[in-house]
């Protein structure tokens, strides 16, 4: 396959964003797709958060989920999977959104191990609220 | 406080789960709540999906989380958060319903160790499609 | 590969227990090992502590780390790593030994996910003190 | 209690570490310790091999899991424990020494969240082995 330039990868990430219908029901946006990196950022609504207010630790395991598996797809390819991760929450997050970034820590030719932080905006500032690292493997079959 | 009645626990729990707007947004039901013990189930529906057809894996990850904080908080009372958790996922869910069985491996007085299982419904068969390990903690302050 | 019976999976999993220097060093002994479940021993001596006396946590995570393996290994054969795993320690581990029971969870052809819970032994009692999951991997290249 | 200086942390984590009985045995040396920093060398020697030659994963996991509870303990003061860990093995481990540095990511008052890239050293270059995640608590009671 021929090399992709780097606004064909971020393009080609924004289709399969678009093509979650998940991402789209929680509003979900590519920042940052490039060679072992990855930002997606979800704009904070009332739908998302838990009993307190807060956002719900679901979003941020889907949104750390998500941007671990785009990160490791710039390695190894768009037919990717998560195989695994682990998220350590560190605090609530309140405020204006979510931002993910991930990167890609090592790759392999089958898999690669990703580390992803967990950040909300508020107020101007970034704030860390999360923090996971995981496996991503190219589809079987 | 005083013990509260299986029945309160379960409606208690309800509660809870009504009055986390993501919850509501994707469709959780309570199946059972018990001492050591929860069960969350989600039917599927396209909204849930990634760009491939099954389920997302952040709502995999979202109901595993869940269900460990409502088992943890049989054992811890009802003010908790998920600290850590850590999911494997196994098979791609295609199905009817999801449905997550978590159980408190081991609770101390400000900690619990819990695991949850979480399976698809497909035409009568329920199917592991992943398995999840975490620690959910007394809420501070 | 002609099917191996019972008696020559222990077998063979006792000579690769036996090859490891580092599980020599430890004094692991294989206790079980048959389709989809191993179980390792260690004596607890005071080379195994660390500062209050206390079997140090890295025994435990060699422990389940190598159960797991083994398990897996009955899943997909004798060449597979550990590609990762996660472990919560519950309590102190003091005692005579510890005892690592890991069993598959699921596996594919190239994978397995495995869990493994390890007890002290105290009195003739066995107390939990520390609960794994992982993935074990066939060996590349 | 009064502040240490750098001198006195360093001092006093020698001195945890000697009286480790298992990190005696493992021949481990403290290089790092300061505020939300620490550093592990383990020199490597053919009693912590597996059975291919290389330094078996438990001695990388309690690598991690050591040097994470140092990091963490920068934060919490010396009394304190793993909660627990996750770690992914990404390269067979062969050379001269193990090195396993670690960072607090995030402190409260009661645990850490910490990371800990573990290096082998092989003629003259660092390799990147394994990585690791995990929660540092104050020790309960």
């Amino acid at each position: 396959m021929p090399e992709l330039a780097m606004d064909d990868i971020f393009a080609r990430g924004r289709d399969v964003l678009a093509s979650q219908p998940f991402s789209v029901l929680l509003g979900t946006e590519l920042l940052v797709l490039e060679a072992g990196r990855a930002e997606l950022r979800i704009p904070i609504r009332e739908e998302l958060a838990q009993q307190h207010g807060f956002v719900h630790g679901g979003v941020l395991s889907y949104a750390a989920d998500n941007a671990l598996t785009f990160a490791g797809g710039t390695a190894l390819g768009p037919a990717v999977v998560t195989s695994e991760f682990k998220i350590n929450y560190v605090r609530p997050a309140i405020g204006e959104s979510i931002v993910a970034r991930a990167v890609v820590v090592h790759a392999g030719r089958n898999q690669a191990v990703c580390r992803c932080d967990v950040f909300v905006f508020r107020d101007g500032q970034e704030i860390l609220c999360a923090t996971a690292q995981g496996t991503i493997a190219v589809r079987q079959g």
